[in-house]
């Protein structure tokens, strides 16, 4: 019999389970009151850089929603500081680099790191959430892709246009595939330190990447996120890939890897698992913004996007994108016990 | 014989064409020397609200590009203020509208006005444009979309997630209804409006539309969308309706109106074009950072479009979106030359 323990890590490996599997992403944050508190008196660096705070903050949702898995509370930007390229959080814009990364020279300077020392913080989060979850849900690691980490570092932020990291990749493409390799390795080498310290599923952020087509994604994203898959590849962890506005170029992410293919709420999930194959699983796609309107409406959606997915075995209900900040926590945990209850036509 | 004058209008309707036309959406702009000159000394705003100046740099490109198509240099959202919505640009961060509609209570506040009135001044821009360019290439008009529009005036500048705007449309579809049937309504009459001063085709931008998917773009903005078709159907100017990160809803796009249907590049032109049918015409569809680039790639990029369009009548060869503030001026002019030199394999 499944049980609530192991219905999420099933779901990744397309096995049968009792109940459609759900979490959120982002479900550890600013909509929650318990967060919000401990942001009063700690920034977001501060959290994810203390275990205790990053521990308490990772169980949150875990204790007040009926999600299915445990996502590691902490941030994409973590490996850019061991690397020489230190940011911060400008309240209300979001992610700041201090000096982008503009020219051949500059991501020459780009250094390489030991996670299980630069990030060691990150690796005892991981074993202290695992023994307080003691084996409630299991819980999920991430990094951020290589095209994904790389527009931070370029852009020095949120870009719309991607104009400076497409511009290098197109000019400088020597440069931008010594770069995008390197921001592999230690995507790769940090993700196992995860698995090594507990984690017992990984999320790969590529969240930017449908800025690109097909032929660009193919030649210069493909064969890094490739190398990272393959790095993680054996070591007993189903891998979910992720992307935003992917419509698109998901037979590449499928094609890249993972076990998971994540798609957002712009295609319909069932035409985007037959464009990814039916040989792997799916994880999504409501637009997180139905959250923010009435609870009817909220699960009419969800309804069909499990109509959708057809009680097929492989799909992880999810968001198209994270939980937005203004979102009612009781939509969310309504959200969560309609998946649960939820029995296909 | 096919000039150099009708080209465009004639790849509109779908007639044959001598070579494919071209022209770039934000033609007229910051990476041009002669708009910088003008914008020291002048605010964007200033320029659209002074027809020798706006006159002056619609045909700036012209001069020195060569397009097979002028387009009126104004702004989205010049219609918000005499709506009540007053807004300023804000140096390097785009529009910021000083009081953002969040509220039933503000929608209801908005006023209709009329264009000949409010927004004379684009359209003595138009006599003028018309009667310089003396019948060399025909004059674009254009005009913002309801939801474009409205997500502006909600969240109260550019947004990465529609928050605001969805929250409003699926929590007060009503008023969300009313309101989008008010800009579609100010629309309608602003581009006929355009129409009677002069301009030779009109553009629907809805740029930002790719948010939605295909659900909600029926249920919230198709109707009002068809509405400014419809209002501008038989006075006997083609129409382009544009979107970006459309690749999903491309068919909802087309069922909503337009001669011509924008493609962004994140779909290749030739599985646009399919997804719209063969019985309307197609622009676009080159990444704007390749001009960015080295110029073979630029070009190599030109010639895949070009080669996808595969020498079927009804190609007007453009960016996927508007030309980027850092863009070499010798690329665009090198780009349009390849367009009209090239020879289908």
């Amino acid at each position: 019999m499944t049980t609530h323990s192991d219905r999420f890590l099933r779901a990744c490996r397309r096995e049968p389970v009792d109940v459609t599997p759900v979490w959120f992403m982002r479900q550890a944050g600013r909509y929650m009151a318990e967060y919000r508190a401990i942001r009063q008196r700690y920034s977001l660096l501060d959290i994810c850089r203390t275990p205790d705070l990053a521990t308490e903050v990772t169980l949150q949702p875990v204790h007040r929603i009926e999600v299915d898995a445990a996502i590691l509370f902490s941030d994409l930007l973590l490996p850019l500081e061991p690397m020489g390229i230190p940011f911060d959080f400008v309240k209300g814009e979001g992610p700041a680099i201090e000096h982008p990364l503009r020219s051949e020279a500059d991501l020459a300077r780009v250094r390489t790191f030991e996670p299980r020392e630069a990030l060691a913080h990150v690796l005892q989060t991981i074993r202290q959430v695992r023994q307080a979850l003691d084996g409630r849900v299991p819980l999920i690691g991430f990094a951020g892709a290589p095209f994904t980490l790389a527009s931070y570092a370029i852009e020095g932020g949120h870009s719309n246009t991607f104009a400076h990291t497409k511009a290098l990749m197109y000019g400088e493409p020597a440069a931008w595939h010594r770069f995008a390799g390197q921001l592999a390795a230690i995507v790769a080498d940090y993700l196992v330190a995860q698995i090594e310290a507990g984690v017992q599923a990984v999320q790969i952020f590529d969240s930017w990447v449908g800025a690109l087509n097909a032929a660009d994604y193919r030649e210069f994203v493909l064969p890094h996120i490739r190398r990272i898959f393959e790095a993680v590849a054996g070591r007993g962890v189903p891998t979910i890939h992720f992307g935003t506005g992917t419509g698109a170029i998901l037979p590449e992410l499928r094609e890249a890897g993972g076990d998971v293919i994540g798609a957002d709420w712009r295609i319909p999930l069932d035409e985007a698992w037959q464009r990814i194959g039916f040989d792997r699983a799916i994880q999504g796609n409501l637009d997180p913004t139905l959250l923010l309107g009435p609870l009817d409406r909220l699960l009419a959606g969800a309804g069909e996007v499990l109509d959708r997915a057809g009680g097929r075995a492989g799909h992880i209900f999810n968001l198209g994108h994270g939980i937005l900040p203004m979102t009612p926590l009781e939509h969310v945990q309504a959200l969560a016990r309609y998946v649960h209850q939820y029995v296909p036509a």
